[in-house]
């Protein structure tokens, strides 16, 4: 079969703003880069992180339940379920614009569709004793001692900001809907899914699935939608042009290409730091590792058309 | 090709719930009826309504945005979108959810997705110089005006129940990702997509889609999903079993079966609530009309199944 060879990129939550004016600014710029990658011969699939957008909708939803006793307070997995349409709907306008104009056509050829997508994770994976995943915005101490009386939050002081709620970040096991999802990949379209890492499921007894009080890693489970589409490529974004050793120090040293192994050796030696490059790094080992000729691509959005040109980033295969 | 024959249900807003614990327990209901139909042979695209949840997610980003002076006022569009994840999250589930426990399964057979969608609608439809649909929940005359005032909503009394805001209900003209949701018909899925009528947006220029203050009618919206799909039957859910003329006196008259005409002669005499029973009958004769064969089916979600089998509820066609 003649297929264009594929890339799932994952863009950061952080990147699409923290308003809806912001958002709408953002998704112009990711369509943009996006499109580049198709003009480049690839089929996209686009994964996004959610967190600042699914802690705005966790905090409408509290304060709806605070001026309204009828309303009980929004499940985590609720919320995260409505930050992909919140997302999905903007970003695949931004993108169906960026086609039509470089296609100078009114209706563009490739179609981008959003699909609702759920992530089984293990209820006994060990990060839901250690929440740590930050969502939401930083509150007053009061604040935070009220949100863990009247909601069960567990809250986290960071000094010098305040506090913010922390959630456990399991890791991905299965998307429930891949085969939405590869169906309308192998249909040529551009498909938007696994938003915020899914909405976090543990599954019950005969096929029932229960929302999780947590976020994934949206890494991990582009990592994981990667190897399932069968993509060639997986890009991470992040915010700096390519992987550092040493990073901010007078012997910092930039890493163009790196083998799993390599990578680990880095880690090991700890390079990377938890919760922003580490994760980033063990999500692209885990794709290299998945099948030969796999490469996992570590760059900012503004260098993915020419990291995927082999031109910069960190490139991490086998 | 040998398909199943494929039904479009229309489940109204209302029959959802108004809060996330009454919608849990709906989606049940609804879950069992539709894969009753399923289990008649036929194949099921389910839409929906959106009303009560649409008008609560506004009022939380009401809420949040009250609190917050950095976060602008949320569109209705993106609430709509929003709605759509917030409703099919917990639908799909309860679908999967019985299909597991049909078939005794822990993973069921058949997949369910729900796709983000949009519906354009023409910037020029009188309904806009008209809102009448009302949504969210009902205010004091002192709110109605802030209301008013703070948001440039539009707001109308309804005697002895209080303030309500109101918003153009314009006719569905395009389903912008209908290609997506015909590719997983397609291929045996259970589609939820054009949920409260699809996000409403209007084309401007070169492919740019502007959300537009308006929820779409989700009868029209499924009759135009019905026809795009090529369904052979379409069901418009209600909260009686049969249409009935001079609905509500002593002359009360059940109906069977109808033809558009008919069916028209009746809406000449006046028979059907504006806002009510009316959109569904003019619904239906326009499914019924748009190709020989197909039938439209006014009844129950508890009759659903009897109404397939021809045994209850009002079917119009040719």
């Amino acid at each position: 079969m003649n297929r264009k060879p594929r890339i799932v990129i994952a863009l950061g939550g952080n990147a699409l703003g923290n308003t809806l004016p912001e958002q709408m600014a953002a998704v112009k710029i990711t369509s943009r880069a996006i499109v580049d990658l198709m003009d480049e011969g690839y089929q996209v699939v686009v994964s996004h992180g959610n967190g600042p957008q699914v802690g705005m909708i966790n905090n409408a939803m509290a304060a709806l339940s605070r001026e309204n006793p009828n309303q009980p307070n929004t499940p985590l997995s609720v919320c995260v379920a409505m930050s992909q349409a919140y997302i999905g709907y903007d970003l695949q306008n931004a993108l169906r614009e960026e086609l039509c104009r470089r296609r100078g056509r009114g209706v563009p050829h490739e179609d981008v569709a959003t699909v609702v997508t759920q992530t089984e994770v293990d209820p006994d994976d060990p990060a839901f004793l250690h929440p740590t995943k930050p969502i939401g915005h930083f509150m007053t101490e009061e604040q935070a001692h009220y949100a863990e009386r009247a909601y069960g939050y567990v809250m986290r002081e960071f000094p010098g900001k305040g506090w913010r709620r922390v959630v456990a970040s399991p890791r991905p096991g299965r998307i429930v809907e891949i085969n939405a999802i590869r169906t309308l990949v192998d249909a040529g379209q551009v498909v938007i899914a696994c938003g915020g890492g899914g909405i976090p499921v543990t599954r019950q007894d005969l096929g029932h699935l229960r929302g999780a009080s947590a976020v994934i890693d949206k890494d991990f489970c582009s990592c994981l939608l990667a190897e399932e589409v069968n993509a060639e490529v997986l890009i991470i974004l992040t915010a700096v042009e390519r992987v550092a050793l040493h990073y901010g120090t007078p012997q910092q040293q930039w890493l163009d290409e790196l083998t799993p192994g390599q990578a680990e050796q880095y880690i090991a030696e700890g390079h990377f730091e938890p919760g922003s490059m580490l994760p980033k790094v063990q999500a692209a080992i885990a794709f290299a590792r998945s099948k030969p000729g796999r490469v996992a691509l570590i760059t900012q959005l503004e260098k993915a058309r020419q990291g995927i040109r082999g031109e910069t980033g960190t490139r991490i295969h086998l």
